[in-house]
Order: C-alpha cells, then structure tokens, then sequence
C-alpha cells in the first residue's frame, strides 16, 4: 500500500517531468525556426509572417532566438494565454474551441468548493478515528483520511451522506448554470453570424427514385409544390467517393515529385526510384520523370472521371441541398415532416459546408437502420471482448510464436536480453497500439452508421468512446478484471450486489487513481503543449518537400481539438472526483492540479495553434451534460454500495432518493436547454430575416449560395457548370402535379443553362 | 394439479355461464323496452326512434316483443355485426373503434398460425417422452403436453429453439403488416375527413406574462410577426373550472327537481327532503320548493361567475389556441419551436374540440415537470407497495377491528354466520374494490400529469395499467407473491437468475392461467354484452326521472370502449399467448377462443351501442405496437430462463440473439411508421390546402372557426361575444416591434367588437 510518502514522491517526480516539457516548450517556442509548428493558428489568419520575410537582420536569428532577455520571462504564455477576453476568442476560435475550454472551468468550478469543504469536514471526520490501527489491517496513511477509518455503524456516516447531498446539488446547480450560459452563448452566436449558407439550407436526404423526372426535377418539383413562396434553389450531390481518391492520389504523386526534384536540386544527380511496392521492388526508374508521367496519367483519369460524374445520372446521388428564400423557410423545412412516408425526403438542417461528411450522403434509410444495429453489436463485443483478440496477438507476439514463424531468427531472439525485452515488453505493446488506435476505431464505426457530418461523427465517437473507458479504464481498474469478466459479474450478481462490490473497492484503489490523474493528467497535458508529433512532421516536411512559401504553408500542421478522444478523458476526471469526493478527499487536489493546468494549456493551444475544421456552436454541449450527470450517479449507486457494508441501514432510503432526484434533474434540463442545441427557433431567424431584408433589399442571395454546397473537388474553374436550377419564384410558376410520359433528358449538368430553359418550358407548357 | 378432466369441468362451466349470458343477452335485446339500452348508437344517429313513436299496433308490444319468430334465431346478431364492411364501419363509428377492433384481429392473425403449428411440431414432440413418468413426479397430463415432458438436455429442445424464432419472425412480421395496415388507414382517414377545426389550429401553451400587454394581445402580436402571411385568428382560454362545477352541481339538482315532480304527479302528494347531508338530516321541507329556489340560486351563482370570468384578465390562462389561414400554416406552428427559451410558447396540433381537457391547460412548464416527478415516484410506490395500504384497512376490517371502533355491532357481528361472513369476505372486497377503482386512480394520476387531451390521457394510463398489470397478476401469479415481495427477489438476484427463477416457473401455472383466460376473458365478454350496469341504470332512470322524449334520450349510456382499461387487459393475453406458445401450447386454443369471441362481441358494441366521445385517428396504435413488442421480450427471456436449466447450453447465445433483433425491430418500425401518428406531413395538408381552394374559393374559414375552441360552458346564446381578434391579414398589419408603455384595457370580451377596433387601431396608429 503507498503511503503519503510514495505518492509525495510520485507527484515531484510527475512535477519533474511536467516542469521539464514546460521549459523545452517555453525554449523551442522561442526560435522562429519553430514558429510554425507554435503558432499556426496566427500564419493562417494572414497576422504572421515567415521570420524570412520579415527580413532580420542576423542570418541565424531566422533559426535561432539570440535575444537573451526572452528566455528570462519563459512562462509568459501562461498569463498571455489567460488575458484573452472571452468575446475576442470566440471571434478568434469559434464558439466550439470557448465552450470546450468551459469544461474545464466546469471542473474547477465544481471542484473547487467541493474540494474545500471536503477537507474542511471530511477530512478531519476521517482522520480523527483509529479504526484501522484497532483492526491491526495493513493500511497506509491515505486510508487514514478516507472512509475506510471510520468504525462499522459510526453516527459520522451521516456527515458523508450530507456531503453526499451537498455534492449533488452544488454539481447539479452548477452544470444547470453552465447549461444556462452556454445555450445563451450559442444562440448569441447564432444571432450575431454574418450570413451564413448553412442558415438558408436544408440537406434533403432518401429522395425517392421517378422513372420520369430526375433527381434535380424531382427535388425541384416537390419544394416549388410544398413551399412554394420559399424556395429558392437546390444542389444535387454527385458520388465523388472515386474522384476524392483520385484526387488525393495525385496530391501524394506530387509530393513525391517534389521531393526528389528536391534531392536533385541538392545533390544534381538524377534520383532513381523502383516502380514497386513502396519504392522496394522493381525496376529502377527515373524518379522525376515517373511521377511526373503517373501525375498525367491520374490527371487524365481525374478529367475523365469528372466528366462521367457530370453525364452520369446514376452518379447523381438520391441527396441534395436545398435552399430557401428566408432563414424562415429553411427553418421550417427542417423541422417538418415532408411526405406521409418517413422514410423518404428526410430533411435535416444541413451542416456547414466544411462539415459536411460527403461519403455518407447516399445511404438509404433502411441501410441506415441496419448499419446501427451491426455497429451496436459490434461495440458491445469491442467493450466487452477486445481483450481476445489481444490476447490473441499476445500469444502469437511471444518468444516460441516468432521462433516458429520465422525460424531463421531464432539466434537472435535467444539472447537473453532481446528474449527478456519481447516477454516483457510485446504483451504490452499489442495492448498499447490497440489503445492509440481505439479513438480512430472507434471512428470508423460512427462513419460506418452513416451519420452526414463531422461534428455528429465526433460526437457520436466520443460517446462510444466514453463507454469504453467507463467499463475498461474506470470499472476494470476497481473490480481489477477485464470488461468480459465484469460482465460476468454483473450477470451472476444481484442488482444489490453490484454497486457493493465495486463500491467497498473504492477507497483501496484511491492511490492508483491519484497516480493515473498524475501520469496523465498532468504529464499528459504537459506533453500536449510540447505538440512533438507536429514538431517532428514540420521539421521533416520542411526539410524534405517545402519549396516555396506555399509548401510551407501545407506542411504545417495546427490540428484541431479533435473532441471524440480529448472530451471522454475528460470526463473521466469528473467522474474520478465525484466518486472520490466523499470517499477519499485527498484525490480532489490532484484533479483540481488537472483542470487548471489544462485549462491554460489548450487556451494558449486554441489561442496560438489549433485551427478547428468545423463550427458547429457548441452542439457537443447536450453531451458533456448528459456523461457529467451519469459521473454523478454512478458516483452515488457506488457510494450508495460502500454505505451499504457499513452498519448504517437508515442511510439506504436516503441515498436512493439522489440518483431519482438526479434523473429527474437531468430529464429537467433536457427539456428546458436541449432543444436550444437541436432546434431554430423561428423568432430568432425571423428577426435575423427581417433585418438583413431591411438592410440590404437587394441582395442576391442566389449567387451568394451558388457552390456553397458544391463538393469541394468540384470547386476549381468549372464550379459554375454545377447548379442547374434557376429562380423559380420569380414569377408565379405552375407546377404539374401529373407527371408526362415524354421523358426530359436528365443530363443538364452538361449545359446548365439550356437544359433549365428545356425544364421550364415544359412546365410552361402545361 | 389439475388434469384435462379438471380443465375440460371449467371450461364447461364457463362455455355454461357464457351462453346463459349470450342467450340472456339475445332474449333481452329484442325487447322494445331495451332498445335504448342495446341500440343507444342508431339512436344518436336519428336512424331509430323510440317505438311508442313508431306507432305500435298493441300496447303490450310497446315493451315486449310478442313475435316468437325473431325468438328462433337469437344468434342471428353475430353475422349482423359481422356484415359491415370497415369502410363504412370507419364512417359509422370512427376510425379509433375500427383500429381497436383490429387489435383482436391481430391477436387471431398472430396466433391462429401460431397455434396450428405448435400443435402439430411441438405438441408430439412433447408427448413422445416419459420423463414425468420416469421421475415418478407429481404431474397432470397438461404437463405431459408441456416442455416439462423433455428430459435434460434432449436434443429435442432443438425444436422450441427454431420454433421460437419461427414465432418471433410471424409475431414481427403480422406487427410490421398491421402497423403498414393502420397507418395507411390513418392517413387515408385523415386525407378523406371533411373540413374541422383541429385541421387548421394549434394549441400554445406556456404564454409568458407581459406587464405591456393582455394574453390575447400578446398571441396576436406574436403570431404576426412570426408567421405574417398564416395567422388568421385565436381563441384565448379561460378559467372556468368553477363555472362548469356550478353547471354540474344546477344539472344535478334538476335531475332532483325533476324526480320530485315526477313523484309529485303519481302520487298528488307533495314531497318532502330534508335539507341536510344526503337529504338524511335537517329540517322536512317541500322538495320541489327547495329545489327550485336551489336551482334559481345557481343560476345566479353562475351569472355572476360567467361576468367574473369575461372581465377578470387573471381569469384568462396562458393558454390559446391559434387558427391559422391553412393548414399548411398550422402544420408549421405545430412542429415548429417558436423562440429560443422551449419553455414558453409550446406549440402542438391542438385536439378535437370535444377531445380538450380544459382543466390541465394552464399548468406552466416546471410545474409539469415536477408533477411528472410526483407521478413516477407515487406510481411506483402504487405498483409495488399497494398491498401495503389494502393489507392496513384488512386488519381493520376484521371482526375485532369492528368491535372495537363500533362496540353496540359486537352482538351482531358475534353470531358465527356473519363472523364468517366478514372474516372470509371483507379482506377481499377490500382488494376486489381496489382493483375495480385502480382504473380510475391511474386515470386520476395522469390528469394530475398535465396531458391536455383525453384521447392522450387515456393512453398514458392504459400504459400504467399494463405495467401494474404485467408486475401484479402476470409475474404476481407465477412467482406468487406480491410485487413487493417480487422486488426483493429481482434486487437480490443476479440478472442471470431473475429469468430463470420465472421462467421454471411457468409450466406449473399453465392451468392456472387458462382458468383465468375462460374466468375474465369468455364469461367477462359475454357479460360485456349483456351491460347489465347500463340496463339497471337506464331503467331506474327512465322510471324515477323521465318525462319527455329528450330525458328518455339523455337517460341512455351507450358508454364508449374506454380504451384505457380494455386495451391493457387485452395485452394481458397477448402476453399469455407468447409466454406460452413454446412452453405449454394447450393454452392457445383458450385464448383464439377469446380474440374471436371478443371480437365479435365488441365489433357488435362499436355498431349498435358505443358513442365514442373524441376522435383521435388511431392515435394509440403505437403504445399497441409497444406493449406486443414488450410481451414478445419478455416472453423470450423467460424462454431462455427456461431453458438454461435444461442443460442446452449451446441454446443460451442463439436465444439471446432474438431480444436484440426484436428491440432493433422496434426501432426500426418506430422510425418508418410512427411519424405518421404523431406529425403532420407537409404534403399532405397541402394536397388538402390546395384541393380545397379550388373547389371552395370564398368559404369564410374565419365564422366556420369562429367558436370552436371555446369551453363547452360558453356554447350557450352568448358564445359569440367571445373572440376578439379579427382577420389581420386581409391587408398588410405593421406589427409593432417595441411595446408601448401607454396600456390598452385588456377587457375586450364585454365588448369584442370595439375592444379589437381599439387594439387594430393602436395598431395602425405606429
């Protein structure tokens, strides 16, 4: 058991550790050499520039920081970080980037007066008992203060269950609070866009097939038809899936180029390359002009491609994005039902252009319902059997397995150091890659359901991702067992039984969890400002691809929050506190250690480097909401379980009454601030419509939403050949509600222009 | 244990009971007197007329038919009620009776093949053994038909295994054709219905409070401003749940009045009551006197409240229902959320006019939730701790607890009859009385809920009767035990044992539950048709208060089907049949027995007897849907639990597989069909908008809606006076955006008239 002692000694060395990349970071941030990995986010608003051409006057103060008296003040970003006003960031960053970091100001605002009072009245409660020295147990100085000191049926367990109430209400008054504010903030920020395409679209999904009519006709028809003084014009999408890919082929090809025409540059003689896997087999070639060849043979491909997608009807996806006349009418579109059939013209209110998740754009409803359920197995068997397939690779990766694999390198591997390193080191290896891969897994099965934006995908992610932790990290560090045999466990014992035995646990595991907030809360996030992955990447992309100013620019790389695997970390320190608040204070600083060095640290990150690929206005929020209130009770079901061993039989009522009461609570808030996060009121975009209408009479909206929704690799030169639909509301126009036989051609993508006219006219006609 | 000898005695007896009732009922209804009684629907609808009218030949035949003909066929109305075809059964009774109706024929759809197939694979299968023989255990020759037959671990188990999924799949797939089948109709019920109110109007609740401006004022304003070229008119709500008490109480006393007069006139005596509680103590006075001066005094009474309510702003709820230009306009308001707080300005399709329940209109939004926190506690402890309170009035329902509360009964009661009488007697009724009136307390707890409509009140508690029914008699009877009792077990078992503890159970109370089916489901119909409490009361009426045509018409009760207590029961045996359609297949035949007597018994009520007081258009298909789904759940857990103790252990996966595939099912039919029960397709009301312009171009949508929402109690001469607001968007309205301070009277019903010039004028005025 650790004692004070060793945990004193584990938190200096974890001070160490974190303090050491603190000052690398305060050093490397200080060269210009390195100001591109540090702060991207400020070369991509157009406010920095290279040091080059800033033009310095020393040749090695473009690499190297020589000005001394900068090192001296090395922790400046912190309060730089912090000076921001919230306003500016949101200008700055977006309102996802402010409200993430409210998370962490949750914590400290839920931990901070929990962590005082519980030292004020727990701690000196425990601590002043000797029940553990009367039981002669092993225990170490951390029990002492935690719960375990107190004698069986102890009147000053009802000090634990007050707090226990306290608690839960203060979190739940705070987290109503933070609900409260950030709605307000995203309908804010809402109202107080500039004009938006997303504002006046509606993504229209499962359009039924005609034989008569195309997809484009069809989705016009039916709108002209249902809204008729609102609609405005529509966009079809095309299957790109093959084109995208050809696309990024040719972007690889070309860094390939770059880089040996690159080496040729350096060392004037003419790289070769071999035309096999990976550059290994084959016959040597000239590496410039092979790429350059296969670049024109993809080019070609690419051209040819574009063109089919174009004439192709079946490339035209059962998709399109609609737009309307008013803010107005898009609202009302997508809170409606369309057809007496739900399962077709399923409208949405459509994700940001750059949100948009165009391969899943096509799939149809019942496809949809199946994919959910295959991915709803498939995650349960992932959370509660990957142990197997670990274990699994676990045999085969042992001394015998290699030997018998690959016989000649039996020599090798017998020597006792290599022998001792794969046994005690492989095992653990396979475990490891599979838990940095876990969050890209575990993205692929949200991709995989078919959801049509990125934030949703994250969103959906980081809920499984949650899960994950809850069972393997939390609950498999307390019952010490795999998920798959907790499951059993909680199969073979009584709903009663389960909370007690995991319950009764918790106070022993208290070090180990202090040890994890440790390793990675704090040396984690420290590890996290440092950004050693951009840091390598840059430097070596720099070196070998970057040629103009332009490279350089791709090379860096700001990422982004990346919210599906960073929020569920999170929200395992809440759940760490709320369990431990009552059970072992002592955890409470550690996390309150957490959340303010995190805090300072992904604000300077959003601040100076992260460049968000969406903003999607804190929709994540109904999210953090919701697992922060499962922390909370099952922090209550667990205390309720430890209370139960401890010969106090009138606090079981008592504390039933928390988890009722906290649903409730959840249920309350759902009710009154989700939909603020789902829905668009139509006061607000009425009020938005009626402004702009009075500012600006004649705007023309129509050109403003041309290619808003055009596939990104469409947006080159020939976007304008896209839309086919013109303003149809400009003259009252009479739509057939019976359909002709003579058969319009579909192709109009070709010649836009004409093929509308054909249409119209044919409305005309009739 | 009872033998087939013992089951084929009960079930003698009660085919017995059930066609002395049958017959009883046959003889009854061709007696004229019992016309209103039997026929009371073709009176409502003026095709039938009280004989005395038709001009009988003889006096006699007046009241008893004396053609000994009609005599001879008496079954004669079993092929009558099944004669009309569902369209035109759709027109005579409304689609909710005919969508209940097919309830039954779902149960004979599900289990007729079920039945035959199980009687023909598993029933020999099960026959074919000799383990209860070989056990030498207690058994009938029911269980010889059972599963209980099989020895451990036959290979025979195979059979149930596949016949388990072969009944899930038919069960599915006859829900997914029924729920395809209802909708349709729905739809098609909807799109052929002629012009109603309810159409083209929705209800807002949750108004805020404006210091500025009076309800009505509010509502027009907002409503202008947010859907300007839909708004056409609204309905403020008023409090008056007084005056209709004092309409209650002035129709009780005329009854009184009338019946004393009527005593009056046979016997040319004054009669006299006495003015005390019931008419049992106080003062003698002269009855009709005093009931005459009774009724003038209520009258004035509810005058003057009648004036309170008009001019008294805090008389006027938060309430409103707002009548839109189109249909299409409603159906925006209605799915659509109006401003960013979703607490005020709820919007929903409003009901019928004649659906409203006017009492819960004006709860606001918290409270709501506090009650549904109320509810779910109180029904909670309902379900599982009723025994509690019903046990407490046992005791005091002995002969001691009598004895002592009321000593001058003591030589009464001691006589050894009546002893026995109260000993043996009164601890049932007072459990029998608690279940007749559970209906009604469930039914009280969702008023208390806040639901706005009857037809959505009688859903919600048809949901918690099925729960109190699935906890109190299903798992009640085969664990024995009180819920209460029941609760301890599921809390101290393991999530493995629970189904294995029900599921052993189950074979041994097969008879058990077919005594039940032929008990409450063949003799409870058949006496369903007799309505002996409609026929006493109808005859009491019509001789203690009848003197003209119209108290003969107000004296008859055609009831209605009262969906919320009839519905569950029905699910009862949904869930009997499914639990034992593996384990114990003798039960089936009991139970298609049921479905098709009920079925024609209740297709002859819809006919001839019931009045459906609202129309909801199926709405409860859904929660059907549900509970069968649940039924089917549950019984593949107890299946499983089952057979996990007969040493098939490869069975366990392939059984857990159907709960999942089945909830999946679920959800899928949700998606695809449930819409169609709860919105409004925008198509739809457009097909209907745009039919209806044509044919009708100046139909004055504005008078036909003019008082279709006011409180029944208004409907008087004096109904017009209560409108306000006027067609605003026959020109253009410029609705002020900034409040004034100077306040327009809010009174405006006195005088609706000038009240709107007022308000339109103010309008025009900025």
């Amino acid at each position: 058991m650790a004692t004070i002692y060793d945990i004193a000694v584990g938190a200096a060395l974890n001070v160490v550790t974190a303090v050491a990349f603190l000052l690398l970071f305060a050093f490397l941030r200080l060269q210009p050499i390195n100001d591109r990995v540090y702060f991207p986010k400020w070369y991509l608003k157009g406010t920095r520039a290279s040091p080059a051409s800033a033009g310095a006057t020393v040749a090695a103060a473009k690499y190297i920081n020589l000005d001394m008296r900068s090192y001296l003040n090395f922790l400046s970003w912190m309060p730089a970080a912090l000076k921001m006003p919230d306003d500016e960031l949101i200008q700055h960053a977006g309102l996802d980037s402010v409200v993430y970091l409210r998370i962490y100001r949750t914590g400290l605002k839920i931990f901070v007066p929990i962590t005082i009072l519980a030292f004020a009245v727990l701690v000196p409660l425990n601590w002043t008992n000797d029940t553990l020295e009367t039981l002669k147990v092993v225990h170490s100085d951390i029990d002492k203060l935690s719960i375990s000191n107190i004698p069986y049926g102890s009147k000053r367990f009802i000090a634990h269950l007050v707090m226990a109430y306290v608690f839960t209400f203060w979190t739940c008054y705070i987290l109503m609070k933070e609900y409260q504010i950030v709605a307000k903030m995203r309908l804010r920020f809402l109202a107080s866009e500039k004009r938006r395409p997303d504002q006046f679209t509606v993504l229209v999904r499962n359009i039924p097939s005609d034989p008569d009519e195309s997809v484009s006709e069809l989705v016009e028809h039916f709108f002209l038809v249902n809204h008729p003084s609102h609609y405005l014009k529509h966009q079809v999408v095309y299957n790109t899936n093959k084109l995208a890919g050809l696309v990024e082929k040719k972007k690889q090809m070309q860094n390939w180029l770059d880089y040996y025409q690159l080496k040729f540059e350096r060392k004037a003689e003419r790289p070769t390359t071999k035309t096999g896997f990976f550059g290994c087999f084959g016959s040597d070639v000239d590496a410039i002009d092979y790429y350059k060849s296969e670049i024109e043979k993809i080019g070609k491909e690419e051209a040819d491609e574009h063109k089919k997608v174009m004439k192709d009807p079946k490339s035209i996806m059962p998709a399109a994005f609609v737009s309307f006349r008013s803010r107005w009418g898009a609202a009302v579109a997508a809170q409606t039902q369309q057809t007496s059939n739900p399962t077709v013209w399923l409208t949405e209110w459509a994700p940001e252009p750059r949100d948009v998740y165009w391969n899943n754009l096509s799939i149809p409803f019942v496809s949809l319902t199946v994919r959910r359920l295959i991915i709803g197995v498939a995650f349960f068997f992932l959370n509660f059997f990957y142990v197997i397939p670990i274990a699994f690779v676990q045999t085969l990766a042992n001394v015998e397995g290699i030997e018998k694999a690959l016989p000649f390198l039996e020599p090798f591997i017998e020597t006792p150091t290599i022998k001792s390193f794969i046994q005690g080191f492989l095992p653990g290896l396979a475990l490891k890659i599979f838990l940095i891969l876990l969050p890209t897994i575990l993205m692929f099965m949200s991709q995989f359901e078919g959801l049509v934006s990125h934030s949703s995908l994250e969103r959906r992610t980081a809920s499984k991702y949650f899960i994950f932790l809850f069972f393997n990290v939390f609950l498999g560090s307390i019952v010490t067992g795999s998920a798959l045999e907790q499951l059993n466990t909680y199969l073979h014992q009584s709903a009663n039984d389960i909370p007690r035995i995991i319950g009764v646990a918790i106070p022993m595991k208290a070090t180990f969890f202090i040890t994890y907030v440790m390793v990675d809360g704090w040396t984690g996030v420290a590890l996290e400002v440092l950004r050693l992955k951009a840091f390598i990447m840059f430097h070596l992309k720099n070196f070998f691809l970057v040629k103009t100013e332009k490279d350089r620019e791709e090379a860096m790389d700001p990422g982004s929050i990346c919210l599906y695997w960073s929020e569920p970390r999170i929200q395992l320190y809440f759940l760490l506190g709320l369990v431990y608040a009552v059970v072992t204070p002592l955890l409470l600083p550690f996390i309150l250690v957490f959340f303010a060095l995190a805090y300072v640290v992904y604000r300077h990150q959003i601040i100076n480097v992260y460049n968000q690929r969406y903003e999607s206005g804190a929709q994540f929020w109904p999210n953090v909401h919701l697992r922060i209130i499962t922390a909370l009770i099952v922090s209550q079901l667990l205390f309720l379980g430890l209370l139960s061993t401890k010969g106090l039989e009138e606090a079981t009522p008592a504390l039933l009454a928390l988890p009722v009461l906290t649903i409730w609570f959840h249920k309350y808030c759902k009710h009154r601030y989700e939909p603020a996060f789902v829905r668009n009121p139509l006061q607000e975009v009425m009020r938005k419509d009626t402004l702009e209408r009075a500012r600006e009479r004649n705007f023309d909206l129509k050109a403003y939403l041309a290619d808003a929704y055009l596939h990104p690799v469409f947006k080159s030169n020939e976007a304008d050949k896209f839309y086919v639909a013109d303003d149809p509301g400009a003259e009252p126009v009479i739509v057939p509600t019976k359909r002709q036989s003579r058969r319009i051609t579909p192709v109009q993508s070709e010649d836009g222009g004409s093929g509308r006219l054909n249409l119209m006219e044919s409305v005309h006609e009739r």
